[in-house]
């Protein structure tokens, strides 16, 4: 029997949300081009990172900015013929990002509920195939972030959050994040770490250009995501919530490289130590790291090859890797990305199959069966029928 | 048999650099604190890095500024009592960051020749207990560059040569280093790239001083090193210099979690392919990530656990992997550095011994075989014995 395969980590920009971004003139907006001869019906751009903004490339053709917009980002019969193709039964879809950052305080908790409400709704209609990671209003006053959590915590097909790394805007380190934290334990709902903001450009040179999404989505995201979790250990997030649950993207950025080092230089920090004590640390995160990867962290699969899977299953447990597929991002280049296999897709499953090898329970629990444990999925067999 | 042991990524400050370092106001620098009746003998602090400086921190006591100078830093004898302690038999010595690069276009040659003979001067007069990595000018004219090359490549125990990231100021992209690149592909001189200048501190956030030196050296420092080697790569220096030799810092950073991703980040971006073509890329790196790796780089074996060390050795091979102890940083907090054992040794040398198991030859390998191979080091046995 095949495997089930399941997807964790996918997105959607709901068409509510769309319109939202088309209303906008600074990122995240969508942009639509006007129509020329050579080009009579041109893809309307989406333009999320600051770095691809028309301000930022005063000389670029806009139209040539971000990247296009495909039905992938928000059809559902677009995303379940993607399914069928590449054979997931199951998609966990999550806004994408950057989420409802960027909105203002009073208009935040509508968007949160529209758009939670919107996954349900999208979940329900289409049994065993979504369920879906909510979005929480987080430039809004806490009382509502904690009215979003109790809306979340109703829906029947939530599965957990998704969260970008700014918090309340200074990262989730931020002690103004406890009662959200607390709630969100409390609820036991798994919060999806997800970056957006990358690294400032300054890093990756004046050649960035050339290469384009290339250092800043390889890189710049995924120690985005290293340094936002670092942070929270080093500051005892996970001390004072020792049941939070969260799952990180990309397998876990660096953290499977650089963990034991971040652990090391705790140890050899001589600020967390008494001038001149020999004996125990009296500062810095109580619970080691290796503590917190056991009992607090998932990670999603997605290494696109076996050296960073292997190390994700070594850093978390086979139990707690889930498979993802990251889309509607790295569509197949130049192709239709409706007829074509993906090449993301294929890379990441075929990363499973090498770490696992023989051992088969392994490899379905990663691509699938983990996640059907984890949040208690109901998921009827006969994956093709679609509603 | 005991396995023979060889750091190859140890760092000294000679005297006369240390000298220069007490004449400068801005870092890197040494600060001599005024004697209190407290601390009658106060310990000269080492400020190195930008964030430890006294304008950084104008409400802190200098004399917690960065850290405190040991004889560690410079005393040859005070460095073969740490070897023969650890068992450590050759080690191969580089001059520490931010080496040359502050220096004045003009004083920067001669201060290149004294330290690169000094440190000749020191491996000859102490035979198979030290070899060295040289360090180049490279804040003067590229002839100066090239004729520091020449200079190393006529020194007997010259093993490569030392560079930070930022190159001619600009990265190790930078075009204008095609010259440079050449020399030491020539020379067939191995080049330790090796971190300095971190991370722009924002990505830390406003609690990073909470935690003193550990998100910039765990996390700023390995990833600045994994940024530039990827730059290197996504712009071709590898196409271009093909039989280059790099050893990465701090077991490559987090390229072992990263690589596979980069290298499809690569296959996915649009701005590489002809517009609307299927089939080959036309831009970007023409060599793949793994085949670099698997040619070209070096990895020290410095990740203090399993876990990054055996993601280290599946990138670069088994052979490619040098043990290293980055002395004189992280000594035991609070003990005496001359009495205890350090925890970033025995943590560094267990990894190896955690990875290969009953594998002798690999283990045997990585702590100091493949070292000896590769430098082609003479080792004469009875490492006790100093002079």
């Amino acid at each position: 029997m095949e495997p089930l395969i399941v997807d964790v980590h996918t997105h959607i920009y709901p068409p509510t949300y769309l319109s939202l971004l088309s209303s906008r003139s600074t990122p995240p907006l969508l942009y639509h081009p006007e129509p020329t001869e050579r080009k009579p019906t041109p893809s309307p751009r989406l333009i999320i990172l600051p770095s691809d903004s028309p301000s930022a490339n005063p000389h670029a053709d806009p139209s040539t900015l971000g990247r296009p917009l495909t039905q992938s980002y928000s059809s559902i019969p677009s995303i379940l013929q993607f399914k069928n193709q590449h054979h997931i039964h199951t998609s966990i879809l999550s806004l994408a990002n950057p989420w409802l950052d960027f909105l203002s305080p009073d208009s935040a908790p509508t968007w949160a509920h529209t758009i939670n409400a919107e996954l349900e709704s999208i979940s329900r209609d289409n049994p065993g195939r979504f369920y879906f990671f909510g979005t929480l209003p987080l430039s809004a006053p806490v009382s509502d972030i904690l009215d979003s959590i109790n809306h979340l915590s109703s829906l029947p097909h939530c599965c957990g959050i998704i969260l970008g790394t700014s918090g309340l805007g200074s990262g989730l380190d931020d002690p103004s994040l406890n009662p959200m934290w607390a709630a969100l334990q409390r609820a036991s709902l798994l919060i999806f770490i997800h970056p957006h903001y990358g690294l400032p450009s300054e890093v990756f040179g004046p050649r960035m250009t050339e290469s384009r999404h290339v250092l800043p989505l390889s890189l710049g995201f995924t120690m985005e995501t290293t340094i936002a979790f670092a942070r929270m250990w080093v500051c005892g997030v996970f001390d004072e919530f020792p049941r939070l649950k969260v799952m990180l993207a990309h397998a876990g950025g660096a953290v499977g490289s650089l963990g034991d080092r971040v652990q090391s230089c705790v140890e050899h920090e001589r600020g967390f130590y008494d001038d001149g004590l020999k004996g125990d640390r009296i500062k810095g995160p109580k619970r080691s790291m290796k503590e917190v990867l056991s009992t607090n962290v998932w990670l999603d699969g997605i290494s696109y090859g076996a050296t960073g899977l292997r190390t994700a299953v070594e850093l978390v447990g086979k139990q707690k890797v889930m498979w993802g597929s990251d889309h509607p991002f790295f569509p197949p280049v130049g192709g239709s990305e409706e007829e074509e296999e993906w090449m993301s897709v294929r890379s990441n499953i075929a990363a499973v199959k090498e770490v696992f090898q023989d051992e088969e329970e392994g490899m379905r629990g990663v691509l699938g069966d983990n996640a059907v444990k984890w949040f208690r999925l109901d998921v009827p067999p006969n994956p093709k029928n679609e509603r």
